[in-house]
């Protein structure tokens, strides 16, 4: 970062079904909450980055920057960002660089999407928009089927079985209990995980992020203060199909981003206290943890098996909102709810760093955030 | 601007109809030609911001960051910005922020456009997600719908005669003869512009740019120097809807933001040599003349009256290129492609200055960017 930027404001909807509201009510409920919970009043924002992935094919909406900065009395400038699942991260750096570039002082993020309109078959193959079209579509896959070739592949390489698999989401939905913005608050035994139904052997229902409606907005400034600084924003790329990736278990383009971000903060993975990172299947987050640095090739599932604790490296909390499994997942607005979480973390831990950690499609866009808590 | 930031490579594909070729051969075809036309490589290229409004809805291709950083080697950062057919200029400006914020030094802007694909019907639908899904689709507008109103409205309000509105198309028409690029090269008369088929009364088929495939991209960097430098961008935005304007005859945001772009490049309009101009309906050209500042309300078809020249008010050439009308009108493309036949009409002059002038929806987003030829 090349100046203190803080995040001054948060704000969202619980996640979930929301059949009731539009993309305009959410995004309104969110913002709201964000401009209520800053030091400032809606007219000292000066710019607006909207994040969304499916507005225009399942809710027959684009345009939304115009339609969020419709939603301030001064109608500031607005624009919208997309990288599939990655897309609110994408917009949090792109408001840091509009801030950065003096072209703005106080910023608001929105993220939304609203995805329970339309059928199951229309929502996977809107997904799929997150794939590579021409290579990934073809074969007849879905992102369930994706990620079951990459467990099925995991499991021949490292020998993960099942029943280990079953840890990780039994934890992200202990976890969500607690959060009143998840659209699962139960707890579920690690046994019933793999007792649900089969999606795309080996995953389960239960195996996999739900299909959600929401909204998450925070408030960026280089003007106003605050306790949260954010300490990097970095984005890395990879093969937009996975049949041109040189291997199923690992994302490299989590590796990079998580690589420069600690450098940009001038941090080690030590220094993270806590995390949120990317579970939109079980076996993506036993994955992440690898490639973020916090277990060894083969290893992720360990921080699962004894309390998130097992570790020889130090390890922070992982999803303790409950993650893209408990909290829901409305693609657009998953990588601010994460900034939005993190940030209760950080305040309620008293904790110095945590790390968002966000990707689109399977790891083609990788979005990794640091924030610091600077009362520590 | 608070650096110097230069265009130095521009490359676009023919506008029409691609049945043979994919958004990613679109792309591909378009960085190929601005890689080429620029004093780099492509390893020189630390990030890439691609312009898209509908490829998740009419190619079920999202995500298209990725997949254009894919089209290099280095595959470098990437993400999608999208504000409807203002979507390239938004793109360009956000590239412009993350040069300023020391984020990156060389940028590839790309846009794309993908619509002959789907039907008449489904591409209408498609274009209605640039209005507010609430209270103008309801309705049945379409655009041609909103801009026959338009039309209307201006017409009683200043007495201009469809005869006299014949001349905005026709005038396009000629422009594009000359240019290899332009979807459609035939002179068409002024008086055949208002024989052909009505769409929505009063527009005609020939008052309305057509539905197109393409792309265009753009190199800007601080790090490397051309002979064009970017002295402005700026962005407005109004309400999404059309309902909650209080004039049909004037978009404000193009005059708010051609206000700031002029002060940002700290010129006059009367510095301004080359102009395009949004002119996706005959209409909307006579109207951006006016909001833009180059004739008084209820004038702008003036320009059009005597070969653009009949003005009090020194004015630009307006839409040397053929404009939206006989270019065509890939909607993510056409920002991008006004910067790339602007560098060109100022490279040939040997003028100045140059304003693209590029909106989404009724003029619910409005962009502005201001070119500099610096060997004049």
């Amino acid at each position: 970062m090349n100046q203190d930027i803080y995040l001054i404001g948060t704000g969202q909807t619980p996640f979930g079904e929301h059949w009731d509201k539009s993309l305009k009510n959410l995004m309104d409920e969110a913002v709201t909450a964000a401009i209520d919970d800053a030091p400032i009043n809606a007219l000292d924002i000066d710019f607006i980055v909207v994040s969304n992935m499916l507005g225009e094919r399942t809710n027959d909406q684009a345009h939304l920057g115009a339609m969020a900065s419709s939603l301030l009395p001064h109608r500031p400038p607005a624009l919208r960002t997309e990288a599939a699942c990655a897309s609110g991260s994408v917009a949090i750096h792109t408001a840091l660089s509009l801030l950065e570039s003096g072209r703005a002082e106080t910023i608001l993020v929105v993220g939304v999407e609203k995805m329970t309109d339309v059928s199951p078959d229309e929502i996977s193959a809107a997904l799929m928009g997150a794939a590579d079209s021409e290579k990934d579509i073809p074969s007849g896959l879905t992102f369930p089927g994706i990620f079951g070739l990459i467990a099925n592949r995991y499991m021949h390489e490292y020998g993960l079985t099942r029943e280990q698999l079953n840890l990780v989401s039994a934890c992200h939905h202990a976890n969500g209990v607690s959060n009143p913005n998840a659209q699962f608050r139960s707890a579920i035994p690690a046994e019933k995980i793999s007792q649900s139904p089969s999606v795309a052997d080996p995953l389960c229902l239960l195996d996999c992020s739900p299909i959600s409606d929401g909204a998450a907005a925070v408030i960026l400034s280089n003007k106003h203060e605050s306790h949260i600084r954010i300490a990097a924003s970095q984005i890395s790329t990879d093969t937009l199909s996975i049949t041109d990736r040189p291997t199923l278990t690992s994302f490299p383009a989590t590796k990079d981003a998580t690589d420069r971000a600690l450098e940009e903060a001038e941090i080690t993975r030590e220094d993270i206290a806590h995390l949120e990172t990317h579970d939109c299947f079980s076996i993506a987050a036993v994955i992440n943890l690898e490639d973020l640095g916090f277990a060894q090739p083969g290893t992720g599932i360990r921080l699962y098996e004894e309390g998130n604790r097992d570790s020889q490296i130090a390890a922070p909390t992982v999803n303790a909102s409950g993650g893209l499994k408990a909290c829901g997942h409305p693609v657009g607005a998953t990588g601010i709810k994460q900034i939005v979480d993190l940030t209760k973390q950080l305040t309620s831990s008293n904790k110095r760093y945590a790390l968002a950690h966000n990707f689109g499609g399977a790891g083609a866009t990788c979005c990794v955030h640091i924030l610091e808590n600077t009362n520590v």
